[in-house]
């Protein structure tokens, strides 16, 4: 085996667009860019596997065939089952495949897993339905999310994981002049893996927020065990397939990446995260579960948590593209992305509008207006919202209405296509900035909360407690005078959240771009880890050097 | 301010030496390279300083003045006092400066740093004196280890932080093509340091083993408060002074880098260590404070514990030269180096020599031999040794005496420079493979234990077993059989233990070089960080990206 030119080409050119972070996609995000049939293909695809046993898996003899999912569109069963195995076969398969994997160079790793990128990239339709049906996500959201942009990240820490693996020389010969003589030593330097890795996915982005950790895990020559959400098997296990069949391909043991399914009344998580021999866990998920993974010892931990992400309004050109940008952004997948905005702050004595002073009470309307109309919009309206993944969500939004004064009531968002599907509009709620106790809590889904602040001043200050304390993924700012600008860029970074100014049209706070954009800092409650700096990759392995005379 | 061009060649050298791994060295190791007049005028220097206060310090309004540091040649007091701050004092002024030296540039942060090294340099002599004489190690080995070593250590801290905050552009301009438009995105990217950092010393090499951490910290923006053990103090004085004075001179805050003096009977570590503001932490010394230091939550930390080191023992060339190459090993400093070899393990059947096998008994009194002929020659002896910097240690070989076999009983060393040194040769004991218990212990200082095992295979296995239990920072092994060698490395590599191999003439295996050898692994008990690993920089700051339309 060796490293073939194209894929060679594939990784420099990623190494070469995380470098220089301006824009860069291995794969398209236009679905069109997949061919005329490529839909209908992936569609069939997924027809065929509802309701039978998903047997693309290579991992062999299981324990169990199990499986739970329900789409949140039809709310019926996909009746699709997966192999389940005991923890101590997975373990003891993983281990015995690490003492393979981990003396595989790193060429050779990193051609079985472009091989199975490049597989994976024609089921992408095929893994935009089981997204869809499984994350309550829109058929497009799903498609580029599960699809292109979650290969993007994946490639992007493959890449990450190339360049520091190969950053020093395998070999080197070290001459030091002693004297009228030379001391003389071959020196090695090897990145040895720590061992095997547990992945833990979540319900709502089943394969971008898990193929990051998966890909720098291998590329790095650790093995994978990929435990995800047993609401959202689907996806995933398409990944974990191509993954198998690209080892398999290249005579390696597929083991080296395993699928570990469990059903949420049995779950198996902790008894993995807590196994000796796991020495990596990815993962993403509520707090509660991810303050516990951190805290387990003898772990090297990757972690996003929940986050309590802000907006600040200060001035704006055009409070209409404003509102219009800040409620689509909030709309996206019915704010179940771990980057939705949800507390807005706005001053009391209102915004500056261009050389006008909007109240609070119109930008308020403004704002809530702008939701309303997403939402009741015949064709944007589901198209934008998806439908909700867990009904736990819609509870909370009936919940929260007690909590504080409805400025907007939650409503369905009628689907013509799934007249079943588990929708809600926001229901939005007016705090005021004393009622910390109340915006603090990451409320997930399609809640909003508009904080009535003294002044921006105020607002930022409340901003970044939330962020130090309860971690945050974004933050957008809105602000035409520069040195409130400096202002708030330097009070957040300060507690490690990145701000996005002035959005509007067709660019959302949400988006993070792979090549570009870190997700999430590492800095703040929101999770120790960042999809991808170069920790994400250098936590995985041990730089040892030998020397010989 | 700028990075001038200088000062930019030397931070390129150095990143350009880390890349390649060959021999490097910024600051020679020979002493005549500073000049004929640089001797005289460093031990002036510090015969000046004695019995007096070190005013050398920016740090102004002392609480008190405090030192208690004693000779361990002559084993009297030095006499100097530092200035001491309550700890209120220390951090608070480390919070304010931390607020303006996180916005200084990566470049004027380098200038500062360089010129501090500069500086330093040109009191190599003095930091030799002042090491010698708080260490106990020879002149020769405090000369080379605080001065030049010590300064390409923390050379390379620097520029390996230099380039791994240069890595990304700090602007660029993002365009995605949208359809017939483009969006356009300006984005920033910023590694945003943590904040107040403590660097806590040992008391045997009081500049080399925190410099790399001191450096490291202040590069990436962290302001720095270093804590010397309080029998080790002068030395890395004169380097916080230097630093002081360097900042001074570019018009900085000198509190971006304090010294904090303690005494034994009244330690203020543990409260400067649960400061809240203290972010990270850089440690060398025992494992039960390093294992506090650990624990402490919320904090990055970067520790060099204790190991105990193996020496494998399988076959060899040349039996003298290779008792000769490890009797030096461990006699160095009298076996006070955290890489000095302990454990050395034979196969009861004995070595291969050449063609002839060299029964258990002959190795064993061979390298007993080597051991005494250092100790007891009138030059060699006290010039390798030097003094016992500690009490403690020479108690611990008497101690030890009771718990096996003496194979060879510690002798004093005669000094005739220094008549009341505190010296002493080696204690070397017998133990059988089974006590684990006894070997498994660091036993620091000239302590040696023979251990005999089945063959090399249970050699290996134990060497193994102890860097994954206790850590390890060296082995050495010996062997002339090719998969020998590849089983040893790759067992102890599995461990994160680095081998060298076949050491014999003028390279010791307690010897790492600066841009090539890592120190420490960081992935066995010995310690969590390495000098330098690309880690050990990137975990002291955070990249934060903003966005703007």
């Amino acid at each position: 085996m060796a490293l073939s030119a194209p894929y060679k080409e594939i990784i420099d050119n990623a190494v070469k667009a995380i470098h220089e972070r301006i824009f860069f996609a291995q794969y398209p995000e236009h679905p069109k860019a997949y061919g005329e049939d490529a839909p209908t293909i992936g569609l069939e695809a997924y027809k065929n596997q509802l309701g039978k046993p998903f047997t693309e898996l290579l991992q062999t003899n299981a324990a169990s065939w199990i499986g739970e999912e329900v789409s949140p569109y039809s709310l019926e069963p996909l009746g699709i089952t997966y192999p389940a195995f005991e923890v101590d076969t997975l373990i003891v398969r993983s281990g015995r495949a690490f003492a393979a994997w981990k003396n595989v160079s790193v060429d050779d790793r990193a051609e079985v897993l472009v091989l199975a990128l490049e597989q994976i990239k024609n089921r992408f339709f095929e893994i935009a339905n089981a997204t869809q049906h499984t994350t309550g996500q829109s058929f497009m959201m799903s498609f580029q999310a599960s699809g292109p942009h979650a290969s993007d990240r994946a490639l992007e820490a493959l890449a990450m994981g190339y360049e520091e693996l190969t950053r020093f020389p395998e070999h080197v010969t070290w001459e030091k002049p002693a004297g009228k003589s030379v001391i003389k030593l071959e020196k090695t330097f090897k990145p040895v893996p720590k061992g095997v890795g547990l992945v833990i996915g979540c319900s709502t982005f089943p394969t971008w927020n898990s193929v990051p950790g998966l890909f720098a895990t291998l590329i790095t020559g650790n093995t994978a065990i990929v435990k995800p959400h047993p609401k959202s098997i689907y996806p995933i296990a398409i990944v974990v397939a191509e993954i198998q069949k690209a080892l398999q391909a290249k005579g390696l043991d597929i083991n080296i990446c395993q699928l570990a399914v469990d059903t949420a009344s049995k779950p198996i998580t902790k008894e993995l995260a807590q196994n000796p021999l796991v020495k990596l866990i990815d993962y993403t998920g509520g707090s509660a579960f991810g303050a516990y993974v951190e805290s387990l010892p003898g772990k090297v931990t990757f972690t996003e948590k929940a986050g309590v992400n802000s907006v600040i309004l200060d001035s704006v050109a055009d409070l209409n593209a404003v509102t219009q940008n800040l409620a689509f952004a909030a709309s996206l997948y019915t704010g179940q992305m771990c980057t939705a905005p949800q507390n807005i702050f706005i001053p009391a004595g209102g915004i500056k509008v261009g050389d006008q002073t909007v109240t609070y009470d119109e930008v308020v309307k403004a704002f809530c207006g702008a939701l309303s109309g997403i939402a009741k919009h015949p064709q944007m309206g589901p198209g934008t919202f998806g439908a909700i993944q867990n009904e736990a969500t819609l509870k909370r939004v009936d919940a929260v209405k007690d909590i504080a004064t409805v400025l907007l009531a939650p409503e369905t968002i009628a689907n013509p296509e799934f007249p079943n599907a588990r929708t809600s509009s926001h229901v939005v709620l007016e705090v005021d900035a004393k009622d910390f106790g109340i915006y603090e809590n990451e409320l997930f889904g399609p809640i909003v909360l508009v904080i009535k602040t003294k002044n921006t001043e105020h607002s930022v200050e409340l901003a970044k407690e939330m962020a130090a304390k309860h971690g945050a993924i974004t933050c957008a700012a809105y602000t035409t005078d520069g040195a409130t600008e400096k202002l708030i860029a330097e009070e957040m970074e300060s507690v490690f959240a990145p701000v996005s100014f002035n959005l509007t049209g067709g660019i959302f706070v949400n988006q993070h771009a792979a090549f570009s954009d870190f997700h999430v800092t590492g800095g703040n409650p929101a999770g120790n880890a960042s999809f991808s700096n170069p920790e994400y990759v250098n936590k995985r392995f041990v730089w040892v050097g030998h020397r010989k005379l």
